[in-house]
Protein backbone atom coordinates (compact mmCIF):
# COMPACT_ATOMS: atom_id res chain seq x y z
CA UNK A 1 0.00 0.00 0.00
CA UNK A 2 1.11 3.64 -1.07
CA UNK A 3 2.46 5.55 2.13
CA UNK A 4 -0.20 7.66 3.01
CA UNK A 5 -0.05 11.39 3.88
CA UNK A 6 0.25 11.86 7.83
CA UNK A 7 -2.46 14.73 8.94
CA UNK A 8 -1.41 14.93 12.24
CA UNK A 9 0.03 13.09 15.17
CA UNK A 10 -1.39 12.79 18.74
CA UNK A 11 -0.32 11.14 21.90
CA UNK A 12 -1.42 8.15 20.74
CA UNK A 13 -3.06 8.32 17.68
CA UNK A 14 -2.02 9.19 14.32
CA UNK A 15 -4.24 10.42 11.75
CA UNK A 16 -3.51 9.67 7.84
CA UNK A 17 -5.08 10.58 5.06
CA UNK A 18 -7.89 8.29 3.71
CA UNK A 19 -8.05 6.32 0.45
CA UNK A 20 -11.24 8.15 -0.29
CA UNK A 21 -12.61 12.10 0.53
CA UNK A 22 -14.09 12.07 3.50
CA UNK A 23 -12.23 9.36 5.22
CA UNK A 24 -9.29 9.18 7.45
CA UNK A 25 -6.65 6.33 8.83
CA UNK A 26 -6.68 6.54 12.15
CA UNK A 27 -3.10 4.71 13.80
CA UNK A 28 -2.86 3.64 17.48
CA UNK A 29 0.45 3.46 18.52
CA UNK A 30 1.72 1.87 22.05
CA UNK A 31 2.71 5.17 23.11
CA UNK A 32 1.07 6.70 26.55
CA UNK A 33 1.48 9.54 28.12
CA UNK A 34 -0.12 11.09 31.31
CA UNK A 35 0.08 13.97 33.16
CA UNK A 36 -0.30 16.25 30.02
CA UNK A 37 3.11 14.50 28.49
CA UNK A 38 4.84 15.16 32.05
CA UNK A 39 5.07 10.97 31.89
CA UNK A 40 5.70 9.34 28.70
CA UNK A 41 6.03 5.65 27.82
CA UNK A 42 5.32 2.68 26.13
CA UNK A 43 2.84 0.08 26.63
CA UNK A 44 3.47 -2.60 24.35
CA UNK A 45 0.41 -4.37 22.21
CA UNK A 46 -1.87 -1.32 23.67
CA UNK A 47 -2.18 -0.43 20.34
CA UNK A 48 -3.31 -3.76 19.19
CA UNK A 49 -5.81 -3.69 21.69
CA UNK A 50 -7.33 -0.39 21.81
CA UNK A 51 -7.70 -0.93 17.90
CA UNK A 52 -9.60 -4.01 18.42
CA UNK A 53 -11.52 -2.58 22.17
CA UNK A 54 -12.83 0.68 20.15
CA UNK A 55 -13.98 -1.23 17.14
CA UNK A 56 -16.45 -3.56 19.12
CA UNK A 57 -17.65 -1.06 21.38
CA UNK A 58 -18.33 1.72 18.37
CA UNK A 59 -20.15 -0.95 16.74
CA UNK A 60 -22.04 -2.39 19.42
CA UNK A 61 -23.18 1.68 20.08
CA UNK A 62 -23.67 1.85 16.36
CA UNK A 63 -26.28 -1.00 16.38
CA UNK A 64 -28.50 0.96 19.12
CA UNK A 65 -28.30 3.69 16.88
CA UNK A 66 -25.86 5.88 18.28
CA UNK A 67 -23.43 7.54 15.42
CA UNK A 68 -19.81 7.22 15.48
CA UNK A 69 -16.88 8.24 13.06
CA UNK A 70 -15.68 4.27 12.82
CA UNK A 71 -16.28 2.45 9.49
CA UNK A 72 -14.36 -0.46 9.42
CA UNK A 73 -11.04 -1.85 10.81
CA UNK A 74 -8.34 -2.45 8.40
CA UNK A 75 -5.50 -3.91 10.25
CA UNK A 76 -4.59 -4.61 13.53
CA UNK A 77 -3.89 -0.94 14.00
CA UNK A 78 -5.73 0.75 11.80
CA UNK A 79 -9.15 1.81 11.45
CA UNK A 80 -10.93 3.94 8.44
CA UNK A 81 -13.48 6.37 10.23
CA UNK A 82 -14.93 9.28 9.07
CA UNK A 83 -13.22 12.84 8.62
CA UNK A 84 -15.02 15.16 10.93
CA UNK A 85 -14.41 18.38 12.23
CA UNK A 86 -13.45 17.74 16.09
CA UNK A 87 -15.21 19.85 18.33
CA UNK A 88 -12.99 20.80 20.98
CA UNK A 89 -14.16 19.70 23.75
CA UNK A 90 -13.54 16.61 26.27
CA UNK A 91 -17.22 15.53 27.99
CA UNK A 92 -16.28 13.45 30.52
CA UNK A 93 -18.92 11.15 32.20
CA UNK A 94 -18.79 9.88 35.52
CA UNK A 95 -20.48 7.61 37.79
CA UNK A 96 -17.92 6.83 40.70
CA UNK A 97 -15.50 9.80 42.06
CA UNK A 98 -11.83 8.78 40.96
CA UNK A 99 -9.24 11.29 39.81
CA UNK A 100 -9.28 15.12 39.33
CA UNK A 101 -13.06 15.21 40.61
CA UNK A 102 -11.84 13.44 43.96
CA UNK A 103 -8.69 15.57 44.08
CA UNK A 104 -10.44 18.64 43.26
CA UNK A 105 -13.76 18.09 45.20
CA UNK A 106 -12.50 15.83 48.19
CA UNK A 107 -14.36 12.98 47.54
CA UNK A 108 -12.90 9.66 47.69
CA UNK A 109 -11.81 8.00 45.14
CA UNK A 110 -14.37 5.03 44.95
CA UNK A 111 -17.56 6.78 45.82
CA UNK A 112 -20.46 6.42 43.78
CA UNK A 113 -21.90 10.19 42.76
CA UNK A 114 -25.45 10.86 43.38
CA UNK A 115 -26.36 10.53 40.26
CA UNK A 116 -23.96 10.52 36.29
CA UNK A 117 -22.11 13.89 35.75
CA UNK A 118 -20.84 14.91 33.03
CA UNK A 119 -18.04 17.57 32.51
CA UNK A 120 -16.50 19.40 29.45
CA UNK A 121 -12.61 20.13 28.75
CA UNK A 122 -11.64 22.53 26.89
CA UNK A 123 -9.18 20.76 24.21
CA UNK A 124 -5.84 22.65 24.60
CA UNK A 125 -2.73 20.72 25.59
CA UNK A 126 -0.89 24.43 25.94
CA UNK A 127 -3.77 25.30 28.61
CA UNK A 128 -3.68 21.60 30.00
CA UNK A 129 -7.31 20.78 28.81
CA UNK A 130 -9.21 23.33 31.30
CA UNK A 131 -12.33 22.66 32.69
CA UNK A 132 -15.01 24.62 31.34
CA UNK A 133 -18.75 25.14 32.09
CA UNK A 134 -21.66 25.66 29.45
CA UNK A 135 -21.31 29.24 29.91
CA UNK A 136 -17.79 29.12 28.39
CA UNK A 137 -18.93 27.07 25.60
CA UNK A 138 -21.67 29.17 24.55
CA UNK A 139 -19.44 32.22 25.08
CA UNK A 140 -16.55 31.23 23.07
CA UNK A 141 -18.71 29.31 20.74
CA UNK A 142 -17.13 25.96 20.77
CA UNK A 143 -20.32 24.33 20.37
CA UNK A 144 -24.10 25.70 19.48
CA UNK A 145 -26.13 24.68 22.57
CA UNK A 146 -28.17 22.64 19.90
CA UNK A 147 -24.62 20.57 19.80
CA UNK A 148 -24.50 20.65 23.59
CA UNK A 149 -27.89 18.74 24.08
CA UNK A 150 -27.12 16.41 20.77
CA UNK A 151 -23.55 15.46 22.83
CA UNK A 152 -25.38 15.65 26.29
CA UNK A 153 -27.83 12.89 25.03
CA UNK A 154 -25.08 10.91 22.94
CA UNK A 155 -23.34 10.76 25.98
CA UNK A 156 -25.51 9.37 28.70
CA UNK A 157 -27.06 7.05 26.15
CA UNK A 158 -23.25 6.04 25.49
CA UNK A 159 -23.26 5.43 29.12
CA UNK A 160 -26.17 3.84 30.09
CA UNK A 161 -25.18 0.94 27.38
CA UNK A 162 -21.75 0.75 28.18
CA UNK A 163 -23.00 0.62 31.93
CA UNK A 164 -24.96 -2.34 30.80
CA UNK A 165 -21.93 -3.93 29.07
CA UNK A 166 -19.34 -3.49 31.19
CA UNK A 167 -21.61 -4.42 34.50
CA UNK A 168 -22.40 -7.86 32.61
CA UNK A 169 -18.37 -8.80 32.34
CA UNK A 170 -17.82 -7.55 35.75
CA UNK A 171 -16.23 -4.53 35.36
CA UNK A 172 -17.31 -1.47 36.79
CA UNK A 173 -17.82 1.70 34.75
CA UNK A 174 -15.91 4.35 36.98
CA UNK A 175 -15.75 7.24 33.95
CA UNK A 176 -14.88 7.97 30.49
CA UNK A 177 -14.06 10.56 28.40
CA UNK A 178 -15.38 11.17 24.68
CA UNK A 179 -14.99 13.29 22.20
CA UNK A 180 -17.59 14.14 18.92
CA UNK A 181 -16.87 15.66 15.78
CA UNK A 182 -19.46 17.39 13.34
CA UNK A 183 -20.15 15.98 9.93
CA UNK A 184 -22.33 17.62 7.28
CA UNK A 185 -24.78 15.45 4.63
CA UNK A 186 -25.91 18.12 2.10
CA UNK A 187 -27.46 20.94 4.56
CA UNK A 188 -27.56 18.90 7.73
CA UNK A 189 -24.82 18.99 10.19
CA UNK A 190 -25.03 15.97 12.30
CA UNK A 191 -22.93 15.30 15.82
CA UNK A 192 -20.96 11.57 15.63
CA UNK A 193 -19.03 9.68 18.17
CA UNK A 194 -15.32 10.11 17.00
CA UNK A 195 -11.71 9.08 18.43
CA UNK A 196 -11.40 5.79 20.75
CA UNK A 197 -13.19 4.49 23.08
CA UNK A 198 -10.94 2.01 25.25
CA UNK A 199 -8.75 1.90 28.44
CA UNK A 200 -6.83 4.73 27.46
CA UNK A 201 -9.64 7.17 28.13
CA UNK A 202 -11.96 4.82 30.76
CA UNK A 203 -11.58 3.65 34.03
CA UNK A 204 -12.02 0.31 34.58
CA UNK A 205 -12.36 -1.52 37.32
CA UNK A 206 -12.85 -5.02 38.55
CA UNK A 207 -16.41 -5.08 39.81
CA UNK A 208 -15.10 -7.68 43.06
CA UNK A 209 -11.86 -6.53 43.89
CA UNK A 210 -11.75 -2.83 42.48
CA UNK A 211 -8.33 -3.48 40.70
CA UNK A 212 -7.96 -1.03 38.26
CA UNK A 213 -8.00 -1.94 34.15
CA UNK A 214 -6.90 1.18 33.11
CA UNK A 215 -4.68 3.93 32.04
CA UNK A 216 -4.20 4.56 35.86
CA UNK A 217 -2.11 1.75 35.95
CA UNK A 218 0.75 3.47 33.96
CA UNK A 219 -0.37 7.12 35.40
CA UNK A 220 0.36 5.53 39.16
CA UNK A 221 3.09 3.26 38.08
CA UNK A 222 1.23 0.26 39.00
CA UNK A 223 2.74 -2.42 36.57
CA UNK A 224 1.30 -5.04 34.76
CA UNK A 225 -0.56 -1.95 32.08
CA UNK A 226 -0.63 -4.55 29.16
CA UNK A 227 -2.08 -7.57 31.23
CA UNK A 228 -4.79 -5.12 32.65
CA UNK A 229 -5.82 -3.62 28.90
CA UNK A 230 -5.80 -7.32 27.77
CA UNK A 231 -7.95 -8.82 30.60
CA UNK A 232 -10.52 -6.00 29.48
CA UNK A 233 -10.66 -7.29 25.95
CA UNK A 234 -10.93 -11.03 27.17
CA UNK A 235 -13.90 -10.11 28.93
CA UNK A 236 -15.43 -8.35 26.47
CA UNK A 237 -14.97 -11.35 24.16
CA UNK A 238 -12.67 -9.74 21.99
CA UNK A 239 -9.63 -12.09 22.75
CA UNK A 240 -10.22 -15.93 23.33
CA UNK A 241 -10.80 -16.40 27.29
CA UNK A 242 -8.19 -18.90 26.80
CA UNK A 243 -5.23 -16.38 26.62
CA UNK A 244 -2.93 -17.08 29.21
CA UNK A 245 -2.37 -13.49 29.86
CA UNK A 246 0.81 -13.22 27.67
CA UNK A 247 0.73 -10.84 24.67
CA UNK A 248 2.69 -12.83 22.42
CA UNK A 249 2.96 -10.41 19.54
CA UNK A 250 0.41 -8.48 17.66
CA UNK A 251 -0.20 -11.54 15.74
CA UNK A 252 -2.32 -12.73 19.58
CA UNK A 253 -5.39 -10.45 18.57
CA UNK A 254 -5.81 -11.00 15.17
CA UNK B 1 -44.34 -16.91 59.44
CA UNK B 2 -47.40 -16.03 59.67
CA UNK B 3 -50.34 -16.30 56.69
CA UNK B 4 -49.68 -13.43 54.81
CA UNK B 5 -53.11 -11.94 52.99
CA UNK B 6 -53.56 -12.22 49.64
CA UNK B 7 -54.27 -9.37 47.89
CA UNK B 8 -54.46 -10.53 43.72
CA UNK B 9 -53.19 -13.33 41.97
CA UNK B 10 -52.41 -13.16 38.57
CA UNK B 11 -51.38 -15.42 35.58
CA UNK B 12 -47.62 -15.72 36.40
CA UNK B 13 -47.50 -14.00 39.95
CA UNK B 14 -49.87 -13.89 43.35
CA UNK B 15 -49.30 -10.63 45.22
CA UNK B 16 -49.91 -10.71 49.29
CA UNK B 17 -49.69 -7.91 52.18
CA UNK B 18 -46.47 -7.41 52.88
CA UNK B 19 -44.84 -6.57 56.36
CA UNK B 20 -44.99 -2.86 56.59
CA UNK B 21 -47.43 -0.29 54.84
CA UNK B 22 -46.35 0.49 51.46
CA UNK B 23 -45.01 -2.57 50.63
CA UNK B 24 -46.18 -5.94 49.09
CA UNK B 25 -44.88 -9.44 48.84
CA UNK B 26 -44.48 -10.31 44.98
CA UNK B 27 -44.69 -14.51 44.86
CA UNK B 28 -43.22 -16.00 41.58
CA UNK B 29 -45.43 -18.90 40.13
CA UNK B 30 -44.24 -21.29 37.73
CA UNK B 31 -47.64 -21.51 35.73
CA UNK B 32 -47.46 -19.95 32.58
CA UNK B 33 -50.32 -18.64 29.69
CA UNK B 34 -50.00 -17.22 26.44
CA UNK B 35 -52.54 -16.28 23.89
CA UNK B 36 -53.97 -13.90 27.25
CA UNK B 37 -54.85 -17.50 29.13
CA UNK B 38 -55.92 -19.72 25.62
CA UNK B 39 -52.63 -21.44 26.62
CA UNK B 40 -51.73 -22.65 29.75
CA UNK B 41 -48.99 -24.74 31.88
CA UNK B 42 -46.56 -25.02 34.42
CA UNK B 43 -42.68 -24.48 33.37
CA UNK B 44 -40.75 -26.35 36.14
CA UNK B 45 -38.41 -23.71 38.39
CA UNK B 46 -39.64 -20.60 36.38
CA UNK B 47 -40.52 -18.80 38.91
CA UNK B 48 -38.12 -19.03 41.00
CA UNK B 49 -35.44 -18.03 38.20
CA UNK B 50 -37.97 -15.19 37.33
CA UNK B 51 -37.25 -14.18 40.52
CA UNK B 52 -34.04 -13.67 40.48
CA UNK B 53 -33.19 -12.74 37.10
CA UNK B 54 -35.87 -9.57 37.90
CA UNK B 55 -34.05 -9.35 41.20
CA UNK B 56 -30.91 -8.88 39.40
CA UNK B 57 -31.85 -6.61 36.62
CA UNK B 58 -33.61 -4.11 38.76
CA UNK B 59 -30.66 -4.21 41.51
CA UNK B 60 -28.53 -3.13 38.64
CA UNK B 61 -30.98 -0.74 36.80
CA UNK B 62 -31.70 0.58 40.50
CA UNK B 63 -27.39 1.32 40.12
CA UNK B 64 -28.44 3.73 37.23
CA UNK B 65 -30.72 5.54 38.98
CA UNK B 66 -33.80 3.89 37.59
CA UNK B 67 -35.98 3.71 40.20
CA UNK B 68 -37.90 0.62 40.36
CA UNK B 69 -40.22 -0.94 42.92
CA UNK B 70 -37.87 -3.70 43.85
CA UNK B 71 -36.88 -3.91 47.71
CA UNK B 72 -35.20 -6.94 48.59
CA UNK B 73 -35.61 -10.94 47.30
CA UNK B 74 -36.60 -12.64 50.73
CA UNK B 75 -36.57 -15.97 49.58
CA UNK B 76 -36.51 -18.62 46.37
CA UNK B 77 -39.68 -17.19 45.34
CA UNK B 78 -40.95 -14.33 47.20
CA UNK B 79 -39.51 -10.61 46.73
CA UNK B 80 -40.59 -7.65 48.77
CA UNK B 81 -41.53 -4.48 46.53
CA UNK B 82 -43.20 -1.11 47.04
CA UNK B 83 -46.59 -0.82 46.78
CA UNK B 84 -47.62 1.64 43.77
CA UNK B 85 -50.80 2.65 42.03
CA UNK B 86 -50.26 0.98 38.30
CA UNK B 87 -50.15 2.30 35.47
CA UNK B 88 -53.13 0.54 33.33
CA UNK B 89 -50.25 -0.34 30.25
CA UNK B 90 -48.25 -2.38 29.35
CA UNK B 91 -44.73 -0.31 27.73
CA UNK B 92 -43.36 -2.62 25.03
CA UNK B 93 -39.78 -1.76 23.87
CA UNK B 94 -38.75 -3.10 20.49
CA UNK B 95 -35.33 -3.47 18.95
CA UNK B 96 -35.46 -5.93 16.17
CA UNK B 97 -39.10 -7.12 14.68
CA UNK B 98 -40.76 -9.86 16.41
CA UNK B 99 -44.50 -11.64 17.80
CA UNK B 100 -47.33 -9.20 16.94
CA UNK B 101 -45.43 -6.37 15.20
CA UNK B 102 -43.97 -8.88 12.70
CA UNK B 103 -47.86 -9.82 12.53
CA UNK B 104 -49.66 -6.62 12.04
CA UNK B 105 -47.28 -5.13 9.80
CA UNK B 106 -46.11 -8.01 8.11
CA UNK B 107 -42.41 -7.41 8.25
CA UNK B 108 -40.29 -11.13 8.73
CA UNK B 109 -39.40 -11.46 12.36
CA UNK B 110 -35.61 -10.80 12.89
CA UNK B 111 -35.57 -7.67 10.99
CA UNK B 112 -33.60 -5.33 13.09
CA UNK B 113 -36.09 -1.75 13.13
CA UNK B 114 -34.95 1.29 11.84
CA UNK B 115 -34.88 2.67 15.47
CA UNK B 116 -36.21 1.66 18.87
CA UNK B 117 -39.81 1.81 18.85
CA UNK B 118 -41.97 1.97 21.87
CA UNK B 119 -45.73 0.58 21.73
CA UNK B 120 -48.51 0.85 24.48
CA UNK B 121 -50.82 -1.81 25.79
CA UNK B 122 -54.16 -1.28 27.69
CA UNK B 123 -53.57 -3.98 30.55
CA UNK B 124 -57.34 -5.43 30.18
CA UNK B 125 -57.35 -9.25 29.97
CA UNK B 126 -61.03 -9.13 29.10
CA UNK B 127 -60.39 -6.50 25.70
CA UNK B 128 -57.69 -9.05 25.21
CA UNK B 129 -54.56 -5.95 26.02
CA UNK B 130 -55.38 -3.72 22.62
CA UNK B 131 -52.42 -1.70 21.67
CA UNK B 132 -53.63 2.01 22.04
CA UNK B 133 -51.80 5.30 20.97
CA UNK B 134 -50.87 8.26 23.26
CA UNK B 135 -54.29 9.71 22.01
CA UNK B 136 -56.19 7.20 23.73
CA UNK B 137 -53.87 7.25 26.85
CA UNK B 138 -54.56 11.33 26.99
CA UNK B 139 -58.23 10.97 25.86
CA UNK B 140 -58.69 8.33 29.01
CA UNK B 141 -56.93 9.75 31.24
CA UNK B 142 -54.74 6.38 31.98
CA UNK B 143 -51.94 8.14 32.39
CA UNK B 144 -50.54 12.24 32.06
CA UNK B 145 -48.67 14.01 29.59
CA UNK B 146 -45.68 14.16 32.32
CA UNK B 147 -46.19 10.28 32.86
CA UNK B 148 -45.96 9.31 29.17
CA UNK B 149 -42.57 11.36 29.10
CA UNK B 150 -41.51 9.71 32.06
CA UNK B 151 -42.08 6.34 31.61
CA UNK B 152 -40.54 6.82 27.85
CA UNK B 153 -37.89 8.05 28.79
CA UNK B 154 -37.05 5.76 31.60
CA UNK B 155 -38.14 3.07 28.88
CA UNK B 156 -35.44 4.02 26.75
CA UNK B 157 -32.76 4.00 29.34
CA UNK B 158 -33.82 0.68 30.64
CA UNK B 159 -33.73 -0.30 26.74
CA UNK B 160 -29.97 1.24 26.41
CA UNK B 161 -28.79 -0.45 29.47
CA UNK B 162 -30.23 -3.74 28.99
CA UNK B 163 -29.06 -4.13 25.15
CA UNK B 164 -25.03 -3.28 26.37
CA UNK B 165 -25.83 -6.02 29.58
CA UNK B 166 -27.19 -8.90 27.14
CA UNK B 167 -24.73 -7.63 24.11
CA UNK B 168 -22.02 -8.22 26.65
CA UNK B 169 -23.35 -12.22 27.44
CA UNK B 170 -24.07 -12.84 23.52
CA UNK B 171 -27.99 -12.68 23.57
CA UNK B 172 -30.09 -10.01 21.48
CA UNK B 173 -32.74 -8.14 23.71
CA UNK B 174 -35.36 -8.37 20.72
CA UNK B 175 -38.21 -6.54 22.46
CA UNK B 176 -39.42 -6.75 26.21
CA UNK B 177 -42.41 -5.22 28.13
CA UNK B 178 -42.45 -2.56 30.98
CA UNK B 179 -44.79 -2.06 34.05
CA UNK B 180 -44.84 1.14 35.82
CA UNK B 181 -46.57 2.58 38.88
CA UNK B 182 -47.06 5.70 41.30
CA UNK B 183 -45.76 6.59 44.15
CA UNK B 184 -46.13 9.54 46.23
CA UNK B 185 -43.49 11.03 48.77
CA UNK B 186 -45.75 13.50 50.51
CA UNK B 187 -46.63 16.16 47.80
CA UNK B 188 -44.13 14.52 45.02
CA UNK B 189 -45.84 12.09 42.37
CA UNK B 190 -42.84 9.28 41.12
CA UNK B 191 -43.01 6.73 38.76
CA UNK B 192 -41.29 3.55 38.90
CA UNK B 193 -40.55 0.59 37.06
CA UNK B 194 -42.85 -2.08 38.42
CA UNK B 195 -43.74 -5.81 37.76
CA UNK B 196 -40.78 -8.12 36.92
CA UNK B 197 -37.88 -8.32 33.84
CA UNK B 198 -37.32 -11.97 32.89
CA UNK B 199 -37.57 -14.45 30.33
CA UNK B 200 -41.42 -14.15 30.71
CA UNK B 201 -41.65 -10.72 28.98
CA UNK B 202 -38.05 -10.40 27.27
CA UNK B 203 -37.62 -12.07 23.78
CA UNK B 204 -33.93 -13.04 24.19
CA UNK B 205 -32.20 -14.66 21.57
CA UNK B 206 -28.81 -16.14 21.53
CA UNK B 207 -26.60 -13.71 19.23
CA UNK B 208 -25.20 -16.01 17.14
CA UNK B 209 -27.48 -18.97 16.36
CA UNK B 210 -30.65 -17.13 17.26
CA UNK B 211 -32.29 -19.60 19.14
CA UNK B 212 -34.76 -18.70 21.57
CA UNK B 213 -34.17 -18.17 25.09
CA UNK B 214 -37.45 -16.55 26.23
CA UNK B 215 -41.33 -17.44 26.70
CA UNK B 216 -41.48 -17.79 22.94
CA UNK B 217 -40.50 -21.52 23.57
CA UNK B 218 -43.33 -22.03 25.52
CA UNK B 219 -45.93 -20.25 23.50
CA UNK B 220 -44.75 -22.16 20.11
CA UNK B 221 -44.16 -25.81 21.83
CA UNK B 222 -40.43 -25.31 21.12
CA UNK B 223 -39.74 -27.71 24.36
CA UNK B 224 -36.73 -26.93 26.44
CA UNK B 225 -38.37 -24.15 28.35
CA UNK B 226 -36.54 -23.99 31.24
CA UNK B 227 -33.27 -24.68 30.26
CA UNK B 228 -33.82 -21.71 28.00
CA UNK B 229 -34.71 -19.79 31.30
CA UNK B 230 -31.40 -21.10 33.05
CA UNK B 231 -28.95 -20.21 30.31
CA UNK B 232 -30.11 -17.02 30.26
CA UNK B 233 -29.08 -16.55 34.22
CA UNK B 234 -26.37 -18.50 33.67
CA UNK B 235 -25.02 -16.08 31.21
CA UNK B 236 -26.06 -13.14 33.31
CA UNK B 237 -23.71 -14.50 36.24
CA UNK B 238 -26.38 -15.06 38.38
CA UNK B 239 -26.31 -19.20 38.21
CA UNK B 240 -23.23 -20.67 38.46
CA UNK B 241 -21.29 -21.57 35.02
CA UNK B 242 -20.69 -24.81 36.10
CA UNK B 243 -23.89 -26.15 35.91
CA UNK B 244 -24.97 -28.85 34.18
CA UNK B 245 -28.00 -27.34 32.49
CA UNK B 246 -30.15 -29.63 34.85
CA UNK B 247 -32.22 -27.73 37.04
CA UNK B 248 -32.00 -30.41 39.89
CA UNK B 249 -34.85 -28.12 42.02
CA UNK B 250 -35.13 -24.88 43.28
CA UNK B 251 -32.34 -25.16 45.78
CA UNK B 252 -29.82 -24.87 42.12
CA UNK B 253 -30.19 -21.76 42.33
CA UNK B 254 -30.32 -20.60 45.85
Amino acid sequence: MARRRQLYEGKAKVLFEGPEPGTLVQYFKDDATAGNGAKSGIITGKGVLNNRISEYLMLKLHEINIPTHFIRRLNMREQLIREVEIIPLEVVVRNVAAGSLSKRLGIPEGTRLPRTIIEYYYKNDALGDPMVSEEHIAAFNWAAPQDMDDMNQLALRTNDFLMGMFTAVGITLVDFKLEFGRIWEGEEMRILLADEISPDNCRLWDSKTNEKMDKDRFRRDMGRVEEAYQEVAKRLGILPESGNGDLKGPEAVQ
